[in-house]
């Protein structure tokens, strides 16, 4: 196995569009569904990073401050920003696009966490991730916090 | 409209059973799959306690420490803790159940926040909410706390 | 295994809300999908109290009163009232709930029986189911002839 | 509007496979997935004959004996058997088949009543229905005694 | 194993409503929602034809003239047109109905190639398939050219 | 409305995984799943090139030669090609990964037709699409011939 691969090795885009039975009673997508397709590119982008099977281990605080109607198409791009032992955090950030209209605005941004696990679901170590922008400098240097943070929050700290 | 309701009238169960799609390579429920069924609790209490559509405003950290197996049946049980103008703040717990192994497991608890609207979307004032037993006090206390922390993470405060 | 069990031990509630794709023409949830979610609730319920894999052997005569509009909130309550020797009576009752307008309704009320079975799919007896509440008492006195109604009109009496 | 039609123009046949999310526990088709196919089908054939939006209004016991294997093929047809004044009588039958095993058996009959409707849902009149083969005159003739066993059942006799 | 089979025996009928999930902002069914409808269609005629796990070789070019609006029942007819070693030629009609408006046309015709596989995946040779009607007397006749268009067009002649 | 655009300006990408529902029997994804995925990820593509709601018009011929197992990732690249009055041809292009097993194929590439429509449904004009590559300079001069071909099979010319 690789000892360390690059952040932009885990890159992964998804785009979808918006259907009617995502949506809530105003036609506007549920942030539930948003939150399920970020664990799925999140865990894409980890699963690229480790060559094994990952299993999602939390989510970061993630805010809502736009509404996505229906027939939007969102885009989602994650990539893993650090790697620990066995987990890794991915940065994912979602676009919503109302392409009729010119209309594109970056919705969400959130961190999740993904642990790479063996067949029997135990946790086995990664490369480590090695950042080369300057966008990946810096979520990097920040994820050791992060991270302080979610096993605080988790009763693990 | 009410000026007050109980925390206990929004209360919401949900059980639902794992099926085939909602499940990673290994035959468990993927993390982003629970995040939505959530989120659709969460959203019915907080519909019950405001009698108006809701939207999702935020998600706070959520630790998934126990994978959930193909067949198992998932409980969700959610209320209001504590209202503020137009925003609630609502508690989710999960348990997951292996009825033939007759094992029971408390796998996640978070806390959304709902802002109900009106049909454009707006943001409009909410009844409060009144805790009664012991739990509910406890978390109505300390919500006040946690909704500082989000709005600074969200950069609102 | 046990011997016998409250009827109450099975007592199971669903919350769903009725999206699009479950609706027809006028908007309305189909009935089929109803039927099928009384169906995933009173399974849950059987297996609660069998601790067994169960297979629906029989529906009973549903009636569909009143029409449930897409953005309704429907909850199902569903316990065992009476077990005979593989083969389990459950009561399944539906509320749709209108929550902006304040509405709420008893939709539906049946009874599925439901067979538990081992791994290979053969009936595997269960325990006696126990009424308590006046309401349990009177489903389980009127289970023996419902039970006579359902095996003749499947030919099996 | 024609003041009536042949039972066989109602005629509807749908093919479908048993899909993963469809299953339980052991592989098997679940009774509710079976119920919500058959009040399709049967809506279907209604709308044909009725050339109306329609409404479920009742599904009369229905019995399983068979369980479907995940991967098979399930038919079902459906026509209507008698028309009253707004409902209709639809007879439903299923087959399943084991197409790589040449086995194929016919797993379920069930009578499902549609109510055409206008736009408003109110309940409004249809064509009349002639039988001409053998079966359908059957089924139209038993058809009066059904009615009244369902009406009576639905507390509206 | 049977040496042959009449195409008529694969003949297989699938009748669908479209949901509101399956169409675009229009309203209109989208196009690749029906290339899926048709693929199982043709499968299950495919499996029909010979009793095998049958997987999708391709598609010929197919144009979709017709819009099919939400509401619409779609009802897809297939049969073999012609075996050759292990692969088959499947037709798939499809008819679009709007039966309020009592309108019915036949909005797509396409040919799909299917080939029987053993349980490892690996190509198994299939009973002829022979044409009795005019219309399949001529599918069969042009099958030929069909076959060798398409073998060149994948690059495989 | 801009006059011409890059073919570039329309790349779209989309990651999904392969779920169970979306497999056959041998746990390989079915083609007409596959199908649907290319028409989502086309038709985003042209409308980004024509900021205006698009129908699929047709599909050429595609060829399914690797069976892609449940659990790869699928990753979908399209792009305007060409565009003539209101219609414009998509080039989509399929990876499947097995990543555990460090594998990837281009399993598939396609030519999918989309036109531009006005909310009636009318066909309308859309920008030209500029090749800057190599690889689009080549699929643009190809296009016309594509094109007569395609309008000739779909008896159109
Ligand atoms: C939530 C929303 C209605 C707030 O609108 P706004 O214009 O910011 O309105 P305000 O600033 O008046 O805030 C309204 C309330 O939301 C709360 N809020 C806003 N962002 C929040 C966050 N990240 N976390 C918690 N509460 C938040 C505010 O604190 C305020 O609460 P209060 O009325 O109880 O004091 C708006 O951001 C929105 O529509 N978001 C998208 C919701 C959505 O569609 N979710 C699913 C996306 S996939
Ligand atoms: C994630 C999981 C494998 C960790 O197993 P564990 O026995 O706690 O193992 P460890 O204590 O060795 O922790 C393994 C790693 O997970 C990390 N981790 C565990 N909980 C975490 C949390 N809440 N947030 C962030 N990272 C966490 C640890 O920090 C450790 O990281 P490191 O190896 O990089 O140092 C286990 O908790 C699990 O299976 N959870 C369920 C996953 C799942 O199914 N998710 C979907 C549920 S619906
Ligand atoms: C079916 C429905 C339209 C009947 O409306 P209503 O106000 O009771 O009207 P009526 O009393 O005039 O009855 C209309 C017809 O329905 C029939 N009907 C009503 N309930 C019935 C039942 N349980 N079983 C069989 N037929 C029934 C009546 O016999 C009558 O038939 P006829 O016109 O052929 O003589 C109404 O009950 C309804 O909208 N139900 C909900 C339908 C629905 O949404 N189903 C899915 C729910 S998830
Ligand atoms: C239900 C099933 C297991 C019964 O198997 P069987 O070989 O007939 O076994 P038995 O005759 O011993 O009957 C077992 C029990 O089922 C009950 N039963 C069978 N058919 C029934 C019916 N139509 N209604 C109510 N109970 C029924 C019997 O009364 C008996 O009950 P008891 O043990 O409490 O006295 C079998 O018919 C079956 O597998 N059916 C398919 C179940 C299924 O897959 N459903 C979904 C289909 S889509």
């Amino acid at each position: 196995m690789a000892k360390q691969k690059f952040s932009s090795e885990s890159l992964t885009t998804m785009t979808e569009m918006v259907f009617p039975n995502d949506t809530n009673n105003l036609g506007n997508l549920m942030g539930g569904n948003l939150l399920r397709l970020m664990d799925i590119c999140g865990a894409i982008a980890a699963q690229k990073h480790s060559s094994r099977v990952v299993v999602t281990a939390s989510v970061d605080n993630v805010a809502f401050k736009d509404p996505i109607p229906i027939g939007s198409v969102v885009t989602l791009r994650a990539f893993v920003t650090r790697a620990f032992n066995s987990s890794m955090e991915v940065y994912i950030e979602v676009h919503a696009e109302n392409i009729p209209a010119g209309e594109r605005v970056m919705t969400n941004r959130a961190f999740y966490t993904f642990v790479a696990v063996d067949q029997t679901g135990r946790p086995i170590d990664v490369p480590a991730a090695v950042p080369q922008t300057e966008e990946e400098k810096q979520f990097y240097e920040a994820a050791l916090r992060r991270r302080q943070l979610r096993l605080v929050l988790a009763g693990r700290m």
